[in-house]
């Protein structure tokens, strides 16, 4: 049992959070970052200097130049580039990138990682996961998958409707989820290379956040035609792989999310001790001063968590429960103290004259992505009674 | 004690919910709603329908044309019209339009009355009410105020930087607060003709919410020449004034508000009943259907506190108490009540594909203006420690 | 729409609440209170003084003596008799026997009540209401009863296990509820006079909450005999009955204990006014005054839905839906007024040297019973779920 | 970062949970628990058990046959035994004595250790810590202190009441903290033989919580006289060492509570897989398996607080922030996590006839000692806030 943070990381890290303080802040207000998303053109600016800096696909395979850096690194790492909602753009280390490229590196064929893995790490090519479709087909629950992968001659035509495809716009590659038989689990993965005529972008969705780039698709797939080698890893075990992605992906989520919640936090804490009212700055009254602590006492109980989970990972454990915990944990916890921070913050929160305005709408976002609370709570519910039962038998 | 609604309420407010249903609802997409709220040319086109519909300044005082309902008809009526952000808009009963014409018709000359009153009670100009100012000015301490007017010749000459003017750009006719003299009570409130050169309007912020015409605007107010006959009721009665103001118009974004967070319970109930996952509709789940349950209670809650401090104006009490404890109890149980709404949507409540999305924002900001609930419990925890100090002495 | 309250209930409360200040409250430590609630001693000696000031039975139908006071008079002096646990008792409005005195005088018949209601009603008598059933039996779910009541001659046999009956110890009459036919609502309500041998009292259970007299007991019924005169009511609408009774004999425990919170909130102000910490009185610490204020939002809220509430019943509705919402509200926002009175307390709380101790341990009970606050947002979501699905149809 | 435990701290963790399962938890209903704590009869059968277990005195220091365990084993040990409330007194790691065996190890002197640590460390005698005081004495804020020692020939002499001191009926020494001089920090520890007539125990108070041996007692000191050789310490440092004692003391609370809210956690869990509601097991229903998931998330970042502040502790860190931190995260989580399993429990949870009953009392007044969620607010809220400023500077 040991909280220290190896000295390699904790050097790294300082890095990480000059490269931020120095290169990536100043950038937040740049007319690029839109709507939906910073655009390429500033994400290749600001991976220029992650370059520059030594630090671009710090987190990437060491097959194609990365750190290979484990999972309790990430979460140290990811925390300090989390600081500004631009730094995992920096760095390419960003969803749904940071995941693709995680999972191409463990099931992709040699060809497949060829073509796609290198450009991918390294900023070249931006990719996205074509999973979730509109109602009535899957959203938490993936087992309604309704886009259909049909077999034909070599390979396969594809054909459904997605939607809240995170980074489609723009993406170089992507993977597709569908149905490949009639089994309840018969799902593939498949590659695509992108833009494609048949993947029709049908429009970018207006969201609550807005720090993902591309923002978040509607995408028709229409009788898309792929070959066998498009297939990634093997047909029938999509929703295998799902899980294989999902869980550190999930995680990264939270330690690049809880270094915004501290910087939206201290961007608090600096307002609480300058503005005055009522006689006294406000961080000397105890209403505002129990808001900071209670923040600090949030962004504590979710860093173990996702520390604690990280290390599940790292001993080759699959992480289901704890990912799980950690994610309802933090997203919680992250979303409680961005919240106190923005009504310390009074008007001025509401404003986009800080970076809290923006936090506040992504962090919301991600207490609905990679699991709503309620399927979170719903399966480790399920786990509990389940398990009791199995105790007993 | 009676919880009755009178049956001219009811009918009226059938009309109210007949008239957004009919011709509100069909807008709340249009393209002249943007980021700043919707356009005066959309309003104009809103109040039009109202005007055909008789229920355009359906608020205004009778000396005007309007109804002279009282703050219990208000509640019914104002909530009504909340279902759609647009509603209010449409009968011109927002905010700050309807704070200012109610303030006005109480302390205006009848000159002022006879110059502004009329148009700003039939929506033919929209007015502000430039009271906040940034740091290290009046915010939630008003005592703080920082502008002044010095008085020069007959009339005074006004000088300051005021933000967060809600609706400011595109007003006909300005409320301003200033300090008239060095004793911490002495505040004057100047009525001024919009635009004027004296009254720069520096910028309008980006913000959150995006439901107040005009927007948020920064003012810089440079020697601004008004005469005598501007001072709005009697020199340095400023701040009375503001709490005379300010009282109902904290009540009535409580009722808009409220219809606003059952509109978002409406559009997550008929979700939940629809939308599948794991074998049955969401609403199935008691994950969801507490949440739905959890809504009705915190609706019911504000509903009543809301009712039961319209009832105490109408007996002819201030209300201060009452208003700060209906603000922070239905600001927040509306606040709870959207974010549940937003989050049994899933993803599609992050996008704007329903009107939870915009809610969500507004009633986010909603926890801030007319005093945060910190503000207000501070202002009650004071009333009952020096209430008990009081009581034995 | 009116909240005042009328006149003469506005008199009636203030003798009630004198009385409790005067004769009540000095009764608190008097050893005659033991765990198992207040001895019939002590109650008869505080019936006494009730009746000494003319409010004994002041809940009780005109036809036995009673003022016949509606729900909403009900709601004020019933909170006002809350203010001491003892306070209920004294005046003999305390549950069961309330809720009891309610329904016999309800679905009785002329022998029934000549024989129980007027007792009954004075506090000569009390009474127990026999329903809850240990695992696997009626508890939650009242649709699980077990005991069964068999024909026999004229009359019925009837044979089960109950537990939780409170106030069956001491009691002189007790309602049995037991299934009388195999149809899932079968069930009737039948009167016995007790103590009655096959009515055995096994235990009296040790638990949390203090204040019921009797405290609450295990009984095992063992083949008891009633004839078909001591049907109350008629046969199978046992479960038609325990709703009639259920609703304002659910409402009446949020009035008393409402009136209990205040007392807790009161002693808390009262210690934090004068206890010094870190150079002031606790109640200058904002840390603790959010806290005082929090009580009074809390209270203002639960006192609204009770008198909401009990307007409906008093309108003649069946108050279901109402009586759900009021009960989850008052239950918790009162559980919380005592949890943080406590807790302003300190240590000081944690000892019975004042009565915040003891109405901790009941009011948290008070979340049990009466349906547990999950069952009602069980059933509130089932009919925002189901009304959704009518409304479609 | 490592969150495996150690083999050996493991398997002793084994023989705990094994011991408690084994020999205590048949004790818990033992008449000998009574209000104000197990007796000391009972307590010395337990350690009989413990000592031919081999656990005896587990946490001691090795010089007096202890084990001299670190504070992260002491986490997983004490946990293990806080699983029946009995298992801490059994294996005599139980508050009050723990935390002054610690104290004494580390500050007293050669003959101070030779009289008291040894029968201290073993059980075979108990002792008390004398410092909080009723108002206006030290509470909350220790500098309140009011019981002083005066100087006296070659030693002094004691006066003051103290009150909720914990365990000084029944113990065979005191440590009692008295102020020595007149500067805001002159305060002096002193060791006094018990009982002794001087340190009158006046009475023992009744309390919501039940697991502390001889319960808290008001304590009269009057005119008490020490020697020289009773100064525990140095004169003048009995602050620092309260500090000293405290940040440990109160993460054992957070360990043994975490263990006792464990237990309840898995009774809910029993329980809710066996009682069957409207057609299913409860934790068949969501409303049910949310609660229970929501009990391991709080155990969950509880245990991981407890962990890494063990850690700081066992770097040689003070923990003064972290201990803070801790004992708000897990105090809280624990009273949330005991409160959800009454309440999955229903009327069952009310009664005496399982543990949850009396963990729930103890736990809530856990919220209270040892520092207050409140004051660990205040100081956390101070230090942002004073630290923000220092970093300016």
């Amino acid at each position: 049992m040991d909280f220290a943070i190896p000295a390699d990381v904790v050097a790294l890290a300082d890095e990480v959070r000059t490269f931020v303080a120095r290169d990536v802040i100043r950038f937040e207000n740049d007319a690029r970052w839109g709507a939906h998303g910073p655009s390429d053109e500033l994400r290749r600016e600001l991976n220029a200097l992650a370059a520059k800096a030594g630090l671009l696909g710090i987190n990437a395979p060491r097959e194609v130049g990365g750190r290979g850096i484990d999972h309790r690194a990430q979460a140290v790492l990811f925390e300090a580039a989390g600081y500004s909602m631009l730094g995992p753009v920096a760095l390419h280390i960003q969803a749904p990138d940071e995941g693709n490229i995680n999972l191409l590196s463990k099931i992709g064929t040699v060809e497949q990682k060829a073509r796609y893995l290198k450009p991918m790490a390294m900023g070249d090519m931006r990719s996205c996961f074509a999973m979730t479709e509109p109602a009535p087909g899957a959203g938490s629950d993936p087992g309604q998958l309704k886009t259909r992968a049909r077999p034909n001659g070599n390979g396969w035509v594809i054909s459904g409707r997605k939607w809240l495809i995170t980074g489609a716009e723009g993406a170089g590659v992507g993977i597709i989820m569908a149905r490949t038989g009639d089994g309840p689990g018969d799902a593939t993965m498949f590659l695509v290379p992108l833009p494609h005529p048949a993947f029709k972008l049908t429009r970018v969705l207006d969201t609550l956040d807005c720090s993902f780039m591309g923002g978040h698709a509607v995408i028709d797939i229409e009788d898309l035609q792929v070959s066998g080698e498009d297939v990634l890893g093997e047909v029938g075990k999509g929703f295998q792989y799902a899980q294989v992605r999902l869980a550190p992906a999930r995680l990264t989520h939270c330690m690049r999310w809880l270094g915004s919640a501290q910087r939206a936090h201290d961007i608090a804490v600096a307002y609480a001790c300058e503005r005055l009212a009522f006689g006294k700055p406000l961080g000397g009254h105890e209403g505002v001063s129990f808001m900071l602590a209670d923040n600090e006492l949030d962004m504590h109980a979710a860093r173990l968590a996702i520390w604690q989970c990280a290390w599940v990972l790292d001993q080759g454990g699959k992480g289901q429960k704890e990912s799980s915990m950690t994610k309802v944990i933090a997203s919680e916890a992250i979303g409680r103290v961005v919240d106190r921070s923005l009504q310390v913050l009074g008007g001025l929160g509401l404003t986009r004259d800080t970076m809290v305005e923006r936090i506040y709408r992504d962090v919301r976002a991600f207490r609905v992505y990679d699991g709503p609370s309620e399927v979170h709570r719903w399966s480790l519910g399920k786990r509990i009674v389940d398990g009791n039962k199995l105790r007993k038998a």
